[in-house]
């Protein structure tokens, strides 16, 4: 007996029906005698629709009062939840984020959450109570209601897995598990039984949008193991933890990749050490996100700096440049576009040496351009061409073993 | 320059080109140099979208829960009135009922206000922003999320002009004003330029439907001149305040009217102390409303009490009554459905006698039996078949001279 927190996306609470079907997964770990806090976000396309309501009377909305529309969307779930839960007779309580005592910094739209006070959540619990509540949202210390940005329910349910002294957090999404790369793309994909938090923080940055990177990071600081399951089948799902003891022999434990990728190159700087905090500050508070940086001087002193962006903020990024050029003093800009970007991630690598270059092997072997480069110590992520991706992806997959299961499994 | 809150209905919100139009009725009103408080309801059949999803799940939902669920219809359109207004040049800012500070008691579904604090508005309001709040709702002390009930966004808009001092509420709806009576029915009833608290709370509670009692009896607690008007055209409306210097000269102000009005008696009944509050505190334990009482004892001693009640609640009664026999110790129950009530209201009753004995031969000229009859300082009303209501209401309203413009005006 202890403290289970279960959060379920927007799919699975997507309709009345699917509501009564989370109803009975909650119930079912209430009946193994644990008590059970659970949070939900918005009904499956709600806050799309909320957001065009939105977009009919403005097209630069204000994000305070964004944040007080879209909050209604988890508002309205937590109540049905908790109504169905009644209907089945176990008693339930659902709490908005303010209600819940998740306090936030005032950054709406994409506030972090500052404190959680979890007094009043461990009274109902304690009384027998399910709780619900609404992921995605908390207030500030004033009373504002604010929003935690994407993956916010993630962030919610690790956050009171925390606060809570949780002994789990399950997060019930639409697929499966973990996987070791896209199974959509490569059809040996396989299922993980467990995964290390850096490795899944990866993973998560690198797009393979399962879990949400703030909450991964959340669960990684106090110890929290969540389980990544689907809310419609009864399978086991793949547990995110410290020690990952099952599959530790492998050194790659999954392949991520993304196409839509561009690269700029600025080409002929001044050899000036604010050079590179003011073209990424510059960028940064524009809302641009840059990925790879890559920094190399030449032999007459003169520096090239290259990133990665995402395919649609070319525009915007080449602007900014420009109107910075006398600032920077570059010769010229270039870019190129239609690439994508493939990542091999392992918490193996950093004991086992010579990953990187069998990566690169394999993509010569195959024909494959390396245009970028970037490493850490648990992942190697390289830019191609976009047209390559999915050889690279399935040639990666198969050099390192990945659609076998692991021996100790 | 003063302090006004309007407010709009959730018809006149019901789309966002509603809203934006909604915004230049507000803006109008700011353009003026006054302070504006703006109260709204709920989009059009937002609120029967959400009841009719929590019924898909239950069929006795939680009060608390759908209170939860409904409190979602008003923040959607608060934010949307404020998003309307951003877009047109102005600071506006909304609030929830708690964050308003509309603080109630715990009774979930139809909760009183208990308190007003209205400082943070008013620091919003001086620092020259539009203030938009939710109607309907509130919070209880420890923060719980509550709806005041029918009508309840009149009575939010009411509150805050009491809290706020505010020198005018007005009330914007489908309908142009207080009508001498119901336009649909009786082509000449005309719409009369002021009416006082009291008739108004007459003419609520029988149904006229155009303010609720509750708002209006704070409006008359406090002093705040109301304006009924319509949301579409730019007439003037009814003004309701302590005096009506205007139409003073009328005896009879409006002709309420309601079908589907049953008579239940119980016959028989031995003379005791306790037989009426047994009879009726036992019906409203069960949510039963009784309108008129009417008790009559025979000369065997033997007492009948009749009432009249919807017609819908008929059923129940009969069941309730059947069950309290051998308690009540009467003969039989009796009951006439198909009635209807035909009230005339006016403060100038009081001081003019005969008006009821007037209204009763009207009706018996026009050959319509009366079958209960009630009587209030301001009010007198009549139980008769349902079939001869409108002959009735189209009687009196000629009688009583409804139609022609009060010499003053």
């Amino acid at each position: 007996m202890g403290i289970i927190v279960q959060k379920f996306g927007g799919t699975s609470v997507g309709s009345a029906e699917r509501i009564m079907h989370v109803a009975n997964r909650v119930i079912q770990e209430k009946q193994r005698g644990n008590q059970v806090v659970v949070v939900v976000s918005a009904m499956g396309k709600s806050t799309d629709q909320l957001v065009d309501l939105a977009g009919k009377i403005t097209s630069k909305p204000s994000k305070r009062e964004l944040d007080m529309l879209l909050t209604t969307g988890e508002q309205v779930t937590i109540s049905l939840l908790a109504l169905a839960l009644m209907e089945k007779g176990y008693e339930a309580i659902s709490y908005t984020g303010w209600q819940a005592g998740i306090e936030t910094e005032e950054q709406h739209g994409n506030a972090r959450i500052t404190n959680i006070n979890p007094e009043k959540i461990k009274t109902e619990l304690d009384r027998g109570k399910i709780v619900v509540v609404a992921g995605f949202q908390g207030a500030t210390k004033d009373g504002q209601i604010t929003t935690l940005g994407r993956g916010g329910s993630d962030t919610t349910a690790v956050a009171f897995a925390a606060a809570l002294e949780a002994d789990k957090c399950d997060i019930y999404t639409d697929v499966t598990g973990v996987f070791t790369t896209d199974p959509r793309v490569v059809k040996n994909a396989r299922k993980l039984a467990a995964i290390s938090y850096d490795e899944m923080l990866e993973l998560a940055n690198l797009g393979a949008g399962v879990l949400h990177p703030r909450a991964v990071e959340f669960a990684k600081n106090y110890k929290i193991p969540l389980e990544v399951r689907s809310s419609m089948e009864d399978e086991r799902g793949t547990i995110v933890e410290e020690e990952t003891s099952m599959e530790e022999n492998l050194i790659v434990k999954g392949i991520a990749f993304e196409d839509q990728v561009t690269r700029v190159s600025v080409i002929g700087l001044p050899n000036e050490l604010t050079t590179l905090s003011t073209i990424f500050s510059t960028l940064a508070s524009h809302g641009l996100n840059v990925d790879i940086i890559i920094q190399s001087t030449t032999n007459d002193k003169k520096t090239i700096i290259s990133f990665s962006i995402k395919t649609s903020d070319l525009d915007e990024t080449i602007s900014i440049l420009e109107q910075e050029k006398s600032s920077l003093k570059y010769e010229k800009i270039e870019s190129e576009s239609n690439l994508a970007k493939v990542s091999i991630v392992g918490s193996g690598m950093v004991s086992n040496p010579g990953v990187a270059a069998r990566m690169f092997s394999v993509l010569a072997d195959n024909g494959i351009d390396v245009k970028m480069v970037s490493t850490s110590e648990i992942k190697v992520s390289t830019v191609i061409s976009g047209e390559q991706m999915v050889t690279a992806v399935d040639a990666l997959h198969s050099t390192f073993e990945l659609s076998k299961e692991a021996a100790q499994v």
